[in-house]
Order: C-alpha cells, then sequence, then structure tokens
C-alpha cells in the first residue's frame, strides 16, 4: 500500500501562548499536505472545480494529539487512503516530528465530492477516482 | 443537565475560496466558546496556569460539518459535557447558524489537566473540577 | 468628527509563543471592527458585492505596534476616517487595551472599491459614501 | 547588494471568501521568509531567545498590495535590508507572483531587539548583527 508524504516546519503564527503548536492547525497542515498530494498527482481543488463544478467540502475531522510539537520543528505529514467510496474518500494522517523524532498528531477527514450549484453529494470524478487508486495502489 | 451558549459573528477572514467558513475555523469557534464559558465561571487559561501550573492542552478533537455557514452568518456555539473524568473533561459542541436556521456543525474536544513542567496529566483542579459540576448540574 | 468603536477579547488562537498577539492579528481585528462597523451603518461586504457588483479589496494595511496585548485582554477597537476620496477611503485605527489601559497599537488601512468582473477601481457607490459621509459628520 | 529569496505555495487556508490570499496572511508570508532567511543564516527566534534571552517583537509593518494571488500560485518572496540599525531592523520585502509573473505586493517590517524580562529595547547581539551584515554585502 502506498502512502503520501511530505514535511513542513512550525512556523512562529503556528504556535500559541502555550509556546507549542495550536491544535486546530493541524488540521491546517492535514489539508496543505492533501493539497501537496494532488499537485502532485496533476490536479487541485480549483482545476477539479473548473472542469468538473464539483468542490471537496470536509464533512467530518478528527485529530488526536499525541505531543506537542514547537517553533521551527520540522513535521512529517503522511497521507493514507482509508476509504474510497462512490462520493466520498476518508484519508488518513500521520504526523511525525522530525526534530523530536516523536508521534505528534494523527487523525483522519472525510471530504466528498459535491456539485457546486445544487449544494449536493456527487460521484467522484472518474478520473480523479483513478488516480487516487493508482497512487494507493488499489488498481 | 445545564448547558452554556454564546453566538459569534463570521468574519471575513474566516471564510475560504468556496465563500465558506474554513473548516478549521469550527475547532476554533469551539474554542472561543469555551473560553467565554471559563469567563463566565470566572476564570481562564492563564489564570489557572499561574494557580496550579498547569495547561488544558487538547488531547482529541472532532467536528462532523452540517451545512456551510457564510461571511457575517451569526452562529450559536453550545457547550454541553459529555465526560468528566479525574483528568479529563470532554465538552460536547453544538453549531447552530442563526442566519440560515440550520445545524452547522457538531463536535466535540477532549482535555486533559497536565502539568506544565512535567508535561504529564494531573488531577483537574478540585476547585475547577467543582464549577464544572455545579454548572452543568451534576452536583 | 464621529468616531466608531468596538471591543474584542483576546483568544488564545490570537497569541504566540512569546505570549503576546501575533502582529499579524491586529489586521485581523482591524477588518473585524471594520464589519461591525458596516454591519452598524446597515451594509456589508456581501450585500455591496451582491447589489453593485463591487468588492473593497485592501490596498494599503499599516501598523504600528505600542505595547503588547495578551490572552483574554479586552481591546477596544475605534475607527475614524482618514480620508474619503471618488474610489478609495482611508480608515485610520486605534486599538486601546482596556484590560492593561496602554495604547495596544495604531495603523491605517486604504480600500478601493473595484468593480468584480473587470478587476479595476471605480467610483464608490452613492449609497455608501453619503453613509461614511453622515457617520464621520462631513454632511 | 545581496537578497534573500525564498518560494512559497498559496494553501486553500490562506483564501477569503473573494477567492484571493486574505491581506493579513501577506504579513504572515514576510514572517514566513524571514524565519527561512533566520534558518539560512544558522539562527531563529527561539535559539536567540534562549541564548540572549532577548525577542524581536514587531513595532511596525506595512504592505501596499498591488495584485491579487489565488489558491496554489506560487510565490517568491524576498528579502533585502532597508536600515540596520543598534537595536533595530528594517526589512524590507517584495512578492512576486511566479504563477501570474505579476508583482503581488511589497512592504517592510521593522524589528527591534527587546530584552524579554524587562521588555525593553536592547542591542542586537553582535553576532547576529555581524551575520546579517555580512548576509547583505555591509562589511
Amino acid at each position: 500500500m502506498s502512502i503520501f508524504k511530505t514535511t513542513m516546519r512550525v512556523s512562529w503564527v503556528d504556535t500559541d501562548a502555550a509556546g507549542v503548536v495550536h491544535f486546530s492547525n493541524y488540521f491546517r497542515f492535514f489539508e496543505k499536505a492533501e493539497e501537496e498530494f494532488y499537485n502532485k498527482l496533476g490536479f487541485n481543488f480549483d482545476k477539479i472545480n473548473e472542469k468538473y463544478g464539483i468542490w471537496f467540502p470536509r464533512v467530518e475531522a478528527y485529530c488526536k494529539y499525541k505531543s506537542p510539537s514547537k517553533f521551527n520543528d520540522i513535521l512529517e505529514i503522511e497521507i493514507h487512503l482509508e476509504e474510497l467510496k462512490e462520493k466520498a474518500v476518508k484519508y488518513g494522517f500521520k504526523v511525525h516530528n522530525r526534530t523530536t523524532e516523536k508521534e505528534a498528531a494523527e487523525g483522519y477527514v472525510v471530504i466528498v465530492a459535491a456539485d457546486k450549484k445544487k449544494n449536493k453529494a456527487v460521484r467522484i470524478p472518474e478520473e480523479i477516482k483513478r488516480k487516487l487508486m493508482r497512487f494507493f495502489g488499489r488498481i
């Protein structure tokens, strides 16, 4: 099974007065990793929107926090596929702190393909689905 | 059973290019509601930290998104108590959009009392625990 | 000369690892105050956009930081009119920290009326201009 | 004269409902570029703080917006030295959008060295000053 990995550095603005990354920012890191992943596969939110008139709104998001990360720490974000359905995809995320060598967080996000105008769930475009399946070794 | 309610208005900066509130911001709204709640009970993150040397780091966070919210919408955030343990508390949140009159989101956050220096879980200070129990009608 | 005043409370997420409000957030506070001001005058970014097909993009933003603000501090934001031109308006802002009773910051923002489709500066709608002039005592 | 350059990609969370980067985020991009720059020179906010007990709070920040940037655009941020004084440094920034090939923004930030405990301006540590002067070709 394939996984996607990318790294990012914790910026000053990501921290809060406890001196660690604010819990909400892990969800932003998840999404940034997802964006990098799509770029690697040759598409992105905007292109999909233009071509198919669909968005990928999040319908669920979860994170478990394991150890705090600090300013300038290098985080490795891993994306794996937890579930791929007709209209939805569930990505699992793991955040490994390369500076402390500890697991920082793990979680998941459930995304649906949604018709932009009708605001209802639709099938994930075949082209996207195939790219995801090929990457994650499901074909 | 008592619940705490507060309202906030969606700011321009809370939105993203889909024209709706970015999914990560609901976690920030949850926390702002929690801050208001503590202010109402007569304490806050900083005071607890000063008095007891403890933080309240989040160990889990979850959100289910039900309908999008837009710029300037009025959101009513409700906090209820899901679980109160020796060292941890689990709050449930509901976000009702007063402008669209739809449920916008619901979720939960699990918080532990943590010794700031030793970075390990400790008992929630008795004073705080009693205030929570009194508010939520558990005494 | 009239001024508009509103207050906001510093949230945990507004702070950074120095234990104070991150400098970029004052620009967000300025904008939130501007949003409150427009609501008071009976319009908002979205309504103007719908009715006139124009945005109010910022073309300049400046802030001078005078004293740090901390978590839970109450900030009073004041807006005054520095300049009102055919296509642009310059607002001045002062941030007074009600908790420390110190001046926290002051700055300005220059906004232009811009045609959404053509992406070029246009006249501020007469209705908006009149409301601004009336509020700021220029009529 | 030397300049420092780094690139970053616009994330979804950086955009607002106008479909472009929120104006406050350019200040965050400036700071991220500054962080990269310090990493390149072999120090960072935290290390300076630990070693010398000083922070680098911002005392002024300014940005002029020239053209909007959108999701996934590649931005090249340039830092040049505008002024280096005993206790303060003024950095100039230019943001060039590599996707549209337009100038996106330019601005400056004035930073002072501040004693963390006394909360007053102090001399920039000699080691830091020399590194800055060497990089910017002032020695």
